[in-house]
């Protein structure tokens, strides 16, 4: 049980109850296939595409869901959060919809495109230095004097509750696929697709994918024990994080393998899901691929369903640009 | 009558049959939204993305039917173009669908990319030097020597046909528009859509996306008479080409306007759709929403139907990267 929150670990009714909730404001995406894809890997590919989810990315399941069951008492001061990515857009998106504050720590170094992006759902931006405890102080702070309700990118069961609709919309489609191939970085979408895969198709197994220049999720597996990221460098910012304290066990307990993938063939992914398959997809997203090209031995005449966490790349930056990936 | 292939301007019943000839061949492809792109025109678009047909463009539809519905004595002789772009993989993988030779004559200094493709899909290249005099002749000698039947990429009863389908389909999703905007450069698509229009949706108003620097249909509307394309620069590559002699009329008694675009609009308006609705587009296909952007007013309070026509861009060649398209 979690104290600030007054939740537990999400259970089947409680994930029913949460696609209720998001029902009316998130996107229900499509499953995508690619018939060059699946000759390039010899499985069976579906391809859950959240790039087309409102804000660019699945965090809007997990922040509207946060917001939309907000006590009602706590609905004039606001919710909170520091992020520079995809959950800063999403809560602040979240939070206009029902028509509250959003605080957003932001570090001052964070891309103007980023910031832009936050303004324009509405949120309200506080740059603090970049440092973690910059930011966690400045956030401390805002939640101080504005009483707003911090609500963390992941280590949240409210979070992981609303991404867990990823995987509970996959398997309407998809009738129990072999395999289940969600990124992870900080683990809110991996325990999310953990619980619904327990409740909603018990027999799919569930592989994370993760950078392996921010292999800490892979690490943790590995070792039994938590494994905090050591200065990720990869080109997979959306995985940069470490687990949390609610998404580790759920992770360690209900993962199959954590794979990783080069970051050659991460930048070579995610050009080949741009060139065949014709969307957007930031690097995090082709991270997936990226590990199936790298490990291709489990997933070799396999039904498998891949999570396309997001589409928010920075279209003046992109990875073949700069590098030699060679397309296999 | 066209003596070569026997076809006449198709009719009702024709454009139906088409449609079945080509079902168990092509996408089905999706009709997106995007509010965002909503406020900015001001208008309700739908986006009928064939970005995500086969090859990579609505060409394949024409293709197939003119592969699909030839007689049974051409077969074992092939079909046979000159392209450097998307029809040369459309014919290409068509042919192959059915099991015949394709032949496709292409400039020696067609970009690697394009001949990989049309090699991907087994056509067999000619090449020839780059000028439309050698590739003409080219393609009479190929057609002398092996028997194929020639294929025009757009002056082909067959072929508008095939591409009327694009416009049948949105009308079965979308219905009643106001308005369909089509791209035009040989008008193979617009003259399809025309006649899809006539016979599926005669209340809706068909207008033409071409750019300003290729604006030989705009130029031949508004005088008239048919007037050539004349040393076209622009970066939509697919839209370089004149009008045909059986495109022509079709689309000079069908079409409401034909409106234009500057290149810069049409750099904004491709990275717009890549950035807001997380889909790769080539520079052809945001022609009509750069022409929605540069002409406004017929569009307010309109629920327009747009055809995206491909998706195939060059990822290490991106308009933006190149000039300052500031976004509107």
């Amino acid at each position: 049980m979690d104290k600030k929150t007054g939740q537990d670990i999400p259970d089947q009714q409680r994930l029913l109850e949460a696609r209720e909730v998001i029902k009316p404001y998130v996107h229900r995406t499509p499953v995508l296939t690619c018939s060059t894809l699946d000759q390039i890997t010899g499985a069976t590919l579906f391809f859950k595409c959240e790039n087309f989810q409102k804000g660019g990315a699945f965090k809007f399941r997990g922040a509207s869901h946060a917001v939309m069951t907000l006590p009602q008492d706590q609905l004039s001061k606001g919710v909170a959060t520091h992020s520079s990515g995809n959950h800063a857009q999403a809560l602040s998106l979240a939070a206009r919809m029902r028509g509250i504050h959003a605080h957003v720590v932001m570090p001052e170094n964070a891309p103007r495109i980023k910031v832009a992006a936050v303004e324009q759902y509405g949120g309200n931006i506080r740059f603090c230095p970049p440092t973690l405890p910059d930011r966690e102080a400045t956030l401390e702070k805002v939640v101080r004097e504005t009483g707003a309700a911090e609500i963390h990118p992941y280590n949240d069961y409210r979070i992981i509750a609303g991404q867990a609709s990823v995987a509970a919309e996959i398997y309407e489609e998809v009738t129990r696929p072999d395999i289940l191939l969600v990124p992870v970085g900080g683990g809110g979408l991996l325990s999310g697709s953990i619980l619904s895969t327990r409740y909603f198709s018990p027999g799919t197994r569930v592989y994370a994918a993760e950078p392996e220049k921010a292999d800490d999720a892979h690490q943790s597996f590995r070792q039994g024990r938590f494994v905090p990221a050591d200065k990720p460098q990869t080109i997979a910012d959306g995985l940069r994080t470490s687990l949390g304290s609610k998404t580790y066990p759920i992770i360690m307990e209900g993962v199959t393998d954590i794979l990783t993938a080069s970051e050659d063939s991460i930048a070579c992914a995610m050009r080949l899901i741009w060139e065949r398959m014709k969307i957007v997809v930031e690097p995090s997203a082709a991270v997936p691929l990226a590990c199936i090209m790298d490990n291709p031995v489990p997933f070799r005449n396999t039904r498998t369903a891949i999570i396309i966490s997001g589409g928010n790349a920075d279209l003046m930056n992109l990875p073949w640009m700069n590098q030699a990936a060679s397309i296999h």
